[in-house]
């Protein structure tokens, strides 16, 4: 039995608004429970009671001069937008534990309430009906280390690069090199998919007859988590090619499937899910609009996200290290008593060999995918010196070494040093 | 054979920037395809012009003072943050005519690049290879007409409210009241699902009991848009159950189930698809971030959306009238030359008698499905006194002839307008 979930759904909130920070709140509540615009003369008391949802907490914070986003009422006097962090909660029966009604419950028609002129979901806790319903993972660190044949320590990837443009051939070609580095994991780039330019059979074959063949003359078989983003059969058939050829991942572009998507490969899967975020920006990157990771990365992690994206320290993109550092700890947050869920957090983005102290520090353990496109394709002295440098890097840190002083033993660490 | 389609895939954005605008589009046409944040040995010319997007237009915009989002890139010198229309594109060949995959070369990771401190998605154009692989709507506005049994005029219907919390049978009397006042069209609210207070099944069931006796009685059948939001599975069964009840139309949320889901539902469907749009707030209520609504609705008509929502004219919601007239006007826009997919707006949120003028004059035609919860079931003399106020306020619009001037001849009306 899974145990220490909540009676009811409950949601997190930061809002901002014109109306009195309580009011607001009722509103919400009430547009996404039993209310509407008008009262109606079927909602009762009894019904309220039975369906309604419910305001649970609700925490003043400091007011602001300006709206963060427009169209929204205005103050009636003082030009004051109020700010609160809002606890709503839901009565599971409304809608059972179906996550695709679960997002229209809490992260539907309120972000476009009049009375907000910032609204965006920070976390949620969940009834553990959503726990017997939805798996989780099915592999999660223990599958991937079994599978990756890498009992302890971080694992290293890369992603194919350039993202897009090779043929199969070429990619099986990068891939043999790779391998020959000691790399642990390699991941298709999100833009590579089935186009007639590199088709996944043909690329799931050409990479699969590398690896294997690099599996049979060193013990080590690299985990490639081919993307088979797409409609639903084709995920299917794509993740039983990816079997069949010997192969230990797949991976899922969520925004691109959705999540029926999600939850339909989750299902099927024998392989561990290496979860993509593409796209996650437009959900977040207004601070006060949308959603925090915490709460996102909850519902793909009971679909069964094996491996979640966080974005990585000191990243070529907006985000900064204390949001990278809070999402990563999040996905180590149980979703329940006893059966906690977690994710693998995976880091990306312009990686190199010089973020690995900072990675482990914030992950507080070796229990990490990290992957570096450029930071391995691109070394000086070639790709297996890239993986050889990543490695060594890696190493440094789990060793409490400073990475430059450990680099006077190892010619590809300073020349990915030198070059990074 | 499917004509005016672009050879490539071509996207708009609004950009801020407080680099030059060139090469901001630059950093987003190399993200998005065979770039990465290094120059990697493979990059090579020839890869570049069989695989990279390409600036196809570049328009500069006034520039603003403060950056809209954080995280950004700062200026050198100047505090000033560029503003432009770009336009980029992408070969067909990169991944096939695939929805999923779009999503993420269209709308990826661009969404969280360093020199933008605005991103916005406005429109897309494709090649014909999507019009031959996706079918758009099966039904549109002809076959939801046929469906109804309303040949010309605009389709009047009403959204269950209270949302949640009635019973399958509470519901099933209500759409009784509702079909003896006329209506057209019912459909769940969004929130609406299949949980254990309101089972699907049993809804659909004691649903369709009163719509079929009162199309016996009557030969006036009302449309039903059951929300069958769901799983993959559990959707095609109940879109079965929904058919064999003699049902006409089932209802998704576009947000909850995402892009795999509706592509399958879309295949599968032999009723039209009512596609709600709850969350889409949270992808667009920032104006220099997210998605338009022109660019997001064609993908979802592509995959097979007959109705879509538009907000309504005086919503209760955020979105000014311009922007839900320029909703409506895109879902005119022809997909490709001679497979135009056009779908039905369906206006909501707040809709009375007071809104029909300007509803038909932004639509252009009574090609348009209204819908009105409260605005019709909290009427102050009943349900189907409710109805008949919408059709006689819609009547006058149609006939241009003043809402209040109308309202001389018909009680029902005179009481809408006291109310609302």
């Amino acid at each position: 039995m899974i145990t220490k979930g909540p009676i009811r759904i409950e949601a997190d909130y930061l809002i901002e608004t014109a109306v009195d920070p309580m009011q607001a709140a009722e509103i919400m509540a009430s547009e996404q429970s039993s209310g509407t615009f008008r009262p109606v003369p079927a909602e009762t008391p009894e019904l309220k009671l039975r369906a309604a949802a419910r305001i649970e907490q609700l925490e003043a914070l400091e007011p602001v001069l300006t709206p963060t986003l427009p169209g929204a009422m205005q103050p009636k006097d003082q030009q004051i937008w109020h700010r609160a962090f809002v606890t709503l909660s839901w009565p599971l029966d409304n809608i059972g534990p179906s996550l695709p009604n679960l997002i229209t419950t809490i992260a539907g028609n309120l972000f476009e309430l009049q009375p907000l002129s910032g609204i965006r979901l920070l976390d949620l806790r969940l009834p553990t009906a959503f726990a017997e319903r939805y798996a989780g993972p099915k592999f999660g660190i223990q599958g991937t280390r079994a599978f990756a044949g890498v009992p302890e320590r971080p694992l290293i990837g890369t992603i194919i690069k350039p993202s897009v443009g090779l043929s199969a051939e070429a990619t099986g070609a990068l891939v043999a090199d790779l391998c020959a580095g000691g790399i642990d994991f390699i991941k298709d780039d999100e833009l590579q998919a089935d186009g007639p330019a590199c088709p996944f059979e043909d690329r799931v074959k050409s990479t699969m007859r590398a690896v294997n063949a690099a599996a049979d003359k060193t013990g080590k078989k690299a985990m490639v988590a081919f993307n088979l983003t797409g409609e639903i059969d084709e995920m299917r058939r794509r993740h039983d090619l990816v079997r069949d050829c010997g192969g230990t991942c797949v991976m899922v572009n969520l925004t691109g499937v959705g999540m029926s998507g999600m939850i339909d490969i989750g299902r099927h899967t024998e392989l561990p899910i290496h979860a993509h975020r593409a796209g996650w920006g437009a959900l977040t990157r207004d601070p006060l609009l949308g959603w925090s990771y915490p709460a996102w990365s909850k519902l793909w992690r009971l679909a069964g996200a094996d491996h979640m994206h966080v974005n990585g320290f000191d990243n070529k993109f907006t985000e900064s290290n204390e949001s990278v550092a809070a999402s990563v700890a999040s996905l180590k947050d149980p979703l329940f008593g006893n059966s906690p869920m977690c994710a693998v957090p995976v880091f990306s983005s312009g990686q190199t060999v010089r973020q690995a102290a900072a990675t482990l520090n914030a992950a507080g353990s070796p229990d990490v995918l990290v992957t570096a496109g450029g930071g391995i394709i691109a070394h000086p002295d070639g790709v297996t010196e890239g993986v050889k440098a990543m490695r060594q890097a890696y190493d440094a840190a789990m060793q409490g070494v400073d990475v430059e002083v450990y680099a006077k033993e190892y010619h590809e660490l300073t020349a990915a040093l030198a070059t990074f």
